[in-house]
């Protein structure tokens, strides 16, 4: 495995540290529980021993993330006392968990925390690769047998956390790591012109909204999940194809050139997408675009990139409110911190809260973080 | 039973006589399946002999909307031949096939389908008042206990559809409908001033986003059935009640000042609704706040009802054009036909499709047909 050691190396997603606890959101029951890398508490960093407990957050999370102990389920919502509130029938809560006790197993050298980490892992993989039946999704016969982009991103996403500064764990899920890759490729259709969310098992577009859904924000995300994929193999044509395929068209394809941000959704024929949400610009799509920009103009030194994460990051902290000299029409709020994670079309903030039930804290501390270092090595190296 | 015969009579919501079928909307694959009444065809009145195949589409409902029969749990969504692509955990398809295959009985006179609208029913109501095991929701500790408005308002709607025109059914239904009223009256809370979608089993407030959600064009909804059910009960007191608390109330809370229209969701104590949505303005609700107040008009004859129908209805056809002198800023497609079912808060389209995953041929055409009927009722009488 490639170390996070120099300029032109990726700088580790691990590193932003976040985990995952029963916590609350803005209303008064528990959300969040054990998904989305959602806490108050993400510690940046070195940070973490200065002020969190993670021995404590680790306990509870061993303690009541699963449903029924010793089967792996985890809830998607528990209540601050660990009562399960909501249970998804998808892998990602206890991908989550995976990524929240590695990241133990690494703050605190609990070999407990990681042999959790592995279990978790390798049944997740047993789910996705083998049998999903103990996600406990009924199989219909009439539901079309397709792909989802989340679900080897988020393997993708683990390989590499679990791999981080373990040259073990790196060769345990070196092959897992080429099946992601390939996997996501798949979704890059309509011969490399866009990336669809949704395929088939044999990697064909699928008929219907289903199959032309786009989301331009997650091919982004994908985008620099796979280049660091494809930096860890030392694979120059991969780069340059993941850099064009999966962050400078989806971009391009779903900027709104009239009012700035990045479209939610997308249909691939221009149809109106079937989401209410679909013009809406969120906080995430932004955050991971500036990551993945930021990510290609290092590797790259490509100053199109460079504009590119510019440009989202004037839409994010100053475009808007200069354009339309209003008070309060971007993500960041001045005044009491914390970024809105909802704008309308035009770019005003369409709801008002901080945290909701999926806006938690991950994505802005990640962005933050890893742009940061970013921009840090790249002065350094100047 | 009262019979809906004269000018200060309800009018039948049964009679726009709406069914279902594995139809298809925008995307390719099949949608609505069992649920939703979502056809494109829907024979209004006396129509339904002369344009529809009764006999046919019940033969598909009965034998492709249950899942694995004999269980009588059916299909959120069908392929366009009959299989299975989602279920929902809820009773609302059941009570979809209830409503069809009532209908198709009062339509054909063969008593099968009757017999098919009765079994169905009493497994919903099993499910509803003894034991839900068999809907298939995990019961997980932390979640809220939680009535939801809905249930006894869609079985509400269901007792005055079997029991529509048969008194053999309307005894056998009248305990339940007295309990449906009560069920739904429960979510009338703070002293009365308002309506909350969720409360707890014994009705009261529940903590959280949950227990604040108000969805004004709901309570609209319920409260026309409320006041059918009090106009069959010949109970002025619980009719005026009713128009005041269901229908008045959340149409003042529930209207945008600034542009028009009722808001999707809203937080009973002004917070931010966590729904992206919420500010954005439905079809649906404006076709139910139609029907209430010009129903509420007809008991009452208070003209601050008939104004308050004007209101809605020059929103939804005409008020917003003229105010703005856009194109396009209404439901209904003038060149096309049909209405568009999702304005911005401003009361731009925001969705162009006419049909889609939620919007079926259900709401407009029982608002037409119901208003119309009104309305030449009311100048019958004049």
């Amino acid at each position: 495995m490639i170390q996070s050691t120099g300029a032109s190396s990726p700088v580790s997603p691990g590193r932003a540290r976040c985990m995952m606890t029963s916590n609350m959101c803005g209303c008064r029951e528990g959300r969040y529980g054990c998904t989305a890398v959602s806490t108050e508490r993400c510690s940046v960093s070195t940070g973490l021993r200065s002020w969190m407990q993670p021995k404590q957050e680790g306990e509870f999370l061993i303690r009541h993330a699963r449903v029924a102990p010793p089967a792996k389920k985890c809830a998607f919502v528990l209540t601050r006392d660990g009562r399960p509130v909501k249970v998804q029938r998808t892998i990602f809560s206890e991908c989550f968990y995976t990524m929240a006790m590695d990241e133990l197993w690494k703050a605190t050298g609990d070999p407990r925390y990681q042999r959790e980490a592995v279990e978790m892992m390798d049944q997740i993989i047993y789910w996705v690769r083998v049998n999903p039946t103990g996600l406990g999704q009924p199989q219909l016969s009439g539901a079309p047998k397709v792909d989802s982009m989340a679900v080897p991103m988020m393997l993708l996403n683990l390989v590499d956390q679990l791999g981080q500064d373990d040259n073990k764990m790196s060769r345990k899920y070196a092959e897992l790591g080429e099946w992601c890759s390939q996997q996501i490729l798949k979704h890059l259709q309509r011969d490399g012109q866009l990336v669809l969310e949704n395929v088939s098992k044999d990697g064909t577009e699928i008929p219907g909204c289903l199959g032309r859904q786009q989301n331009p924000g997650h091919a982004l995300e994908a985008g620099w999940f796979l280049l660091r994929y494809a930096i860890r193999q030392r694979n120059p044509e991969l780069k340059t194809h993941i850099i064009e395929k999966f962050m400078v068209q989806p971009f391009h394809s779903g900027w709104d050139n009239e009012n700035g941000g990045i479209f939610y959704f997308q249909d691939a024929d221009k149809f109106c997408p079937t989401q209410l949400e679909w013009d809406m610009k969120l906080w995430w799509p932004h955050s991971e675009a500036m990551i993945a920009f930021l990510m290609g103009y290092s590797e790259t030194k490509d100053p199109n990139l460079l504009n590119l994460f510019c440009q989202v990051a004037e839409y994010t902290f100053e475009r808007v409110r200069k354009l339309f000299k209003a008070k309060q029409v971007k993500f960041p709020d001045m005044k009491h911190g914390e970024w809105y994670g909802y704008l309308n079309r035009e770019g005003k903030v369409a709801l008002s809260f901080k945290g909701g039930p999926f806006k938690g804290c991950f994505h802005v501390p990640r962005c933050l973080y890893m742009c940061e270092e970013l921009l840090k090595a790249l002065l350094v190296a100047s």
